[in-house]
């Protein structure tokens, strides 16, 4: 039977101030006011494969996750551990009740414009799994020269179904990732995959054993369908949060296509389905579009003489722009945040500096 | 004897979102954290005429005007209707209890850095109205080409003491003002001056009768020197808000320079004393100093990478930069403004905008 894993343990800053520390951008409206992140990755899953979608976050998100999606069983980490973990507890949770499930991966904070396009694209994928047993991956084609992602260098081949892919690669300085655009043998790693409990289970086994036995400890089956915590609570929390930070795509799939042991068991399927993962600010153009001037406006706010604005606030509270122009404006909660479109992912130095000024209750 | 009446009855907006309509900028500690700017007009008053100091205010703030300077008189304009009404109100009141009084006359919402200088050029105008009964500015040496103030054309003749002003000049364009700094012989008109309580009814009496008359049918004399409303409160409130809004400068003064009546009635005392009306947030590096980065900062806020920054921001929420200079960002209340630091007058065109579009809630 078909699963999802909505992997919802992120608590980043790249958001900030809106995103902060405890309130991550999953859980937050930032494509559409109406609805946190969350919402479109658990409709897209739902879309797929129907009811049975597991969302795994962390004990310090679970309230606010729970409140956002509460249709749909949590898996609660006691903290975040990278993806490696989630995924670990996630197929853990699912083989327990299902050990012929197969399984499609999501991230919760993204944005993905044609949701349609995206279920038709997980749809591939998941029969490639049910067909061969492999890993599929949903791979984006490359609309610019980001170096801000990994990419999946694909086989040669028809550019339509599942493609073998050679080689994760990581991300790329500005020279190379313009070959990958102009190569178009290369695809954004968008962390969407399809992929057997099965496999699942015997890949951590066979790379990550550690984290898949602080992964078993943690989960035992209940009755009644529920997910519930196992063996000794105290342990297992402590085991896992001693884990290494790992993601899943380093620690199994890269190895998987890594030489000697490549056989084809990791494809890739190519979907241009408008994804964003809206890794900054600048990032709200695309996925909230823009106005006559070509400002995008997220709340209440005033531009005069002014194009390329990003402006975000909440809580009925104004932002007045004059005559500036491709600067972002983001207020929410107790703090503001100016800076250039184009330098949007310089927040990240703010962050450092609250922290190093013992500031980080603004994070 | 002398007295001193501060003009409190503007209601600007020039330092939205700081200053709103019913929070205006004598009221705001703009230069000083723990000081509204009205309390350094009533220490000058206070260190030139002592204990008799009159703050005349509009009905709307009279409240927040006497909480923030609880030792003065007030009187209490039903609306503001500029300053040749305050002034008749003013005089009429201190002439009700000092026939022979000499009035300096300042404006609640300008920044004077060396007050003791400003004091010592108030003492020079008093002693001129005492001596000659004339009317006596206090003028500021122009420091920089500004189209944005009125000036004084003053006769040839030693630059110390005070010289007779030819002629009231009207905001000029910058040729002109670059023309006036020039000159030598221009100052900037700043609102301050010093008058006998006789001259300033009699010349009320000639030029605006209708104002004089709707003072007097305001205030009445009171036992125990205070001052109380008289006659028909309400006949004498709807005559009062009914007076055309004339400036003492245009209604008065500048007559008193016009051509045939020019007998050096009117005088002027240069005073380089650091004079700042505080006209838009541009001023305020002036009035508060700038940091090592050359920003200037009123509450928390975090600059990296950006000089000559404007940022005020209140009640504990935080401002953090990035990457940007010159920049105008002012947060408070339900409102931010950013603009950059060369343009910041255009706050004038954001508070049409918002009353255009029924957000006047904002202002």
């Amino acid at each position: 039977v078909r699963h999802a894993v909505i992997l919802a343990g992120g608590s980043g800053t790249r958001l900030w101030p809106t995103s902060r520390r405890e309130r991550p951008k999953q859980l937050l409206p930032i494509a559409r006011d109406d609805e946190p992140m969350i919402k479109g990755a658990v409709a897209i899953a739902q879309g797929v494969v129907g009811e049975s979608v597991l969302v795994v976050t962390a004990q310090a998100q679970a309230e606010a996750t729970r409140a956002a999606v509460p249709d749909v069983d949590l898996v609660i980490e006691p903290v975040g551990r990278n993806t490696a973990a989630a995924i670990a507890l996630g197929a853990t949770a699912i083989a327990a009740r299902d050990p012929d499930a197969v399984i499609a991966v999501l991230p919760a904070d993204q944005h993905v414009r044609d949701r349609v396009g995206m279920m038709d694209a997980l749809d591939v994928c998941l029969a490639a799994v049910e067909r061969d047993d492999v890993i599929a991956l949903v791979g984006i084609p490359p609309t610019r020269p980001e170096t801000g992602f990994g990419y999946l260098e694909m086989a040669a081949g028809p550019s339509d179904g599942a493609r073998p892919v050679l080689r994760f690669v990581e991300k790329p300085d500005l020279e190379r990732a313009r070959a990958y655009l102009a190569s178009g043998r290369h695809l954004w790693n968008a962390g969407i995959f399809c992929l057997s409990a099965r496999r699942a289970l015997t890949e951590l086994a066979w790379y990550l054993p550690e984290t898949l036995r602080a992964a078993r400890a943690l989960v035992a089956p209940a009755p009644h369908g529920q997910i519930a915590l196992g063996g000794d609570p105290d342990d297992a929390v402590a085991a896992y949060a001693d884990l290494p930070s790992v993601s899943f795509d380093h620690g199994v799939m890269e190895k998987l296509c890594d030489g000697a042991a490549a056989d084809g068991r990791v494809v890739a399927v190519a979907a241009a389905v408008g994804w964003n993962d809206v890794g900054s600010w600048a990032a709200l153009p695309e996925v909230r579009g823009i106005d006559g001037e070509g400002n995008t406006i997220a709340g209440q706010a005033v531009v005069i003489d002014g194009r390329g604005n990003v402006v975000a606030t909440d809580d009925g509270t104004l932002v007045a722009l004059v005559g500036v122009s491709d600067l972002v404006v983001v207020r929410s909660g107790d703090a503001i945040l100016v800076v250039p479109k184009d330098q949007a992912q310089r927040v990240r130095e703010v962050v450092e500096v609250l922290s190093a000024r013992g500031l980080g209750r603004y994070l």
